[in-house]
């Protein structure tokens, strides 16, 4: 076989076989393929699209071409006797997007195991490992045994991807990422599946974003990835569930990495904004659904909440940030966390309804501050920020705060500041407000 | 301007502007974008095509990328006051094609100047240049200034292209040469007319190959290619031809590069094939009436006849190969040039009509002999060959000489044998010659 050949069929129209992927695949991630005829067959890929066999085919290869992650052993029982499965969520990424945060102790603390690898910010979405690494001495960086062992022994770890997970989908994502074959559905399918697959939960919820903060503009979009994650994930004889949820504005009001971590504090504590509160609750009783811990939705909700208020959540999240090497007293005291050395609020420059906060523009101008990356490895200032006051149809009066901006430099505050304003859109008519999720996929 | 971003428009079936091919191609040049955004450009650009105003766009900004011959000062006047424009030809490449040998020398010694520069063969097809190195001393790397000094002195000149030459195009052919996007029109019509408008030469016949020995395999595509050509050097002020030829069989015996030279020999002093013959003497009768030399078909046609029949074209190849360091004596005695140690005839297995003789397994066979190559840059031995006696529909008996190998291995006469043989079909109902074009591409 040869990777020419492979391209070119492709190319062609036509659909590869099991063999012909995993051989490109395997190549690839050997450095026996050259990046170029990779990027070659991802343009191919892109433009001719797969089949949901060459989808699963890819997606299994990708899995395989580094360590598996077997966590059986770590499958509990409750009281009854049923069997409460090892859960992971993935976000399709969006800004102010801090609900792993919260979920995951959260779920923890209901008995449930939460085993996760999540990744780091590029471009405007921010990325949770970031986020945590605002917290002093946190450590993101754990092995496999590590990762295993810390759900074992507090039923929750949260932590950055290694490198022996799924290398062929880290080397062939960055590769997309510089050649244009990014906004591929089947391509995007693969990837994130590959990862859920290799770290070996059997139960995940994807929470797939749409709106103009997310990868996802359309409706069609949202929900041909949504379908197409779920069908992979039960091919893999994983327990599965994607909720559509809304990333026209951000989510919750604080984005940048510190302030983020302070509003998930905060939610666990008891307080937070009601719309983040909202959205991790709602997830949450679908994981715990999927899980086998509650079997009825109202009971699920119940049983988030109760867990949320009691400060029990609260209580996980300490335990985490212990066992993960950080510093309890800078969550416990949050003024301990980074702190900017300007925090400037912005006032509303008109009276009226918000209209809409283009939430990619927020997103922009936290990068702008130095809170996230343009490339990859770039170094990101943790302290700085945006915090938005007012959600879609909130009716305000002009000067009262509108937005405030944490920054350490003035001349990048002012554009930060045009860029938040700008971002920000009024009207006189009443706005309804947007919704949370639009949709729950099954199948 | 960023990369990233004409990658995703042509993904998106976008029409990239003058400016951005332009920026595209000077930076892939300069070694300012890496090959693999480069290798999924050009698997956009061939998936999504390109108008005919891209392809222009293209081909000018790779004919721009270096030296820009100007061969004005070359230009004659007959006695009458006519000019005479400097002539390129181009054959789209095939087996056993050796015209530009005979047609080169031809065509000078009816006064109109030949200016040009050839290539390498690769895989099944030979190269004009590995044809001419057969003849001892011979030099095939004269740089721009003994090109055109050549030219001047002698009226022809046919050598290697220089490196200063389109370096867009070799470094864009060799990158698509390995990621499967070689057999794109528009890419194909860039790549031969940047070479040719960038050699300077005001009439252009192209010769387009089409068949199992080409890599047209159908009329459709050879028109397409024939009309992309054509109407690119009309848009580029060019005087163009393109003629539709057949390559399903090799043209005339002679297969591997001493046996071609020595074809071509006899060709220029009165004897050679037929079918090679006349498809020389066609040729030619279209450069002389493009160059302006003759006006109409019947006299351009005895002209060229009678400068073969004269042995003036034989003179100017003499004068060929001296102006060029060749060795003289070699071409006046080819038994002078390299020979075969083996040299084998293998009798007909059957008798009855020949039905087909698949020139690419030919061309693989001589390959496999050690006379072509699998990858750039390998070493070729120019004696050894095959020698074809026969032509679709000749009527043969079983047991006489159907073809000839000469091999220095005698392993590799086998296995050239065997594909010889296989590659020669035959039928009992008598059988049509194959014609020797098929069009005349004017528009």
């Amino acid at each position: 076989m040869q990777a020419l050949d492979v391209i070119a069929k492709k190319r062609d129209g036509g659909e590869l076989s099991k063999e012909e992927i995993e051989f490109f695949v395997q190549r690839y991630t050997d450095d026996r393929i050259p990046d170029y005829q990779a990027a070659a067959w991802l343009m191919a890929l892109f433009l001719e699209g797969m089949t949901d066999r060459e989808t699963r085919d890819l997606t299994m290869a990708m899995a395989h071409s580094g360590d598996m992650l077997d966590l059986s052993d770590l499958v509990r029982s409750t009281e009854s006797g049923r069997k409460l499965l090892v859960v992971d969520k993935h976000s399709t990424g969006g800004v102010g997007d801090k609900v792993s945060l919260v979920l995951a102790p959260l779920i923890a603390a209901c008995g449930v195991p939460v085993a996760k690898m999540t990744g780091r910010g590029l471009g405007f979405t921010g990325g949770t490992v970031d986020k945590l690494e605002s917290i002093p001495g946190y450590r993101t960086d754990l092995g496999v045994d590590a990762f295993k062992a810390q759900v074992e022994q507090i039923g929750v770890v949260l932590t950055g991807q290694t490198a022996d997970l799924a290398p062929a989908d880290q080397k062939l994502y960055a590769l997309r990422d510089v050649t244009a074959t990014v906004e591929s559905i089947p391509l995007i399918v693969s990837s994130i599946m590959s990862k859920k697959l290799a770290a070996g939960a059997d139960a995940i919820v994807l929470d797939v974003k749409i709106g103009k903060g997310a990868f996802m503009k359309t409706m069609e979009d949202a929900e041909a990835l949504a379908h197409g994650l779920v069908r992979l994930g039960k091919q893999a004889d994983r327990k599965v569930v994607a909720l559509i949820s809304d990333m026209n504005q951000p989510l919750g009001r604080a984005v940048g990495n510190a302030l983020e971590v302070r509003e998930a504090i905060d939610t666990l504590r008891g307080g937070g904004p009601q719309d983040f509160r909202d959205h991790v609750l709602t997830v949450a009783a679908e994981i715990l659904r999927l899980s086998g811990r509650v079997a009825e939705r109202d009971a699920a909700l119940t049983l988030a909440l109760d867990t949320l208020s009691s400060g029990a959540a609260w209580q996980k999240f300490r335990d985490l940030v212990e066992a993960q090497g950080g510093d309890v007293s800078a969550v416990d005291n949050p003024d301990e966390l980074p702190q900017a050395s300007m925090v400037k609020p912005i006032e509303a420059p008109r009276s009226g309804y918000v209209r809409s906060i283009e939430a990619a523009e927020i997103g922009l101008a936290v990068v702008g501050l130095g809170g996230g990356r343009e490339e990859k490895g770039q170094p990101i200032d943790h302290s700085v920020g945006v915090v938005v006051h007012h959600k879609v149809g909130d009716l305000i009066q002009k000067g009262t705060p509108l937005f405030t901006i944490h920054a350490n430099d003035e001349k990048k505050l002012e554009e930060a500041r045009d860029r938040v304003l700008a971002a920000h859109r009024f009207s006189d008519q009443p706005v309804q407000p947007l919704p949370l999720f639009y949709q729950r996929i099954t199948e």
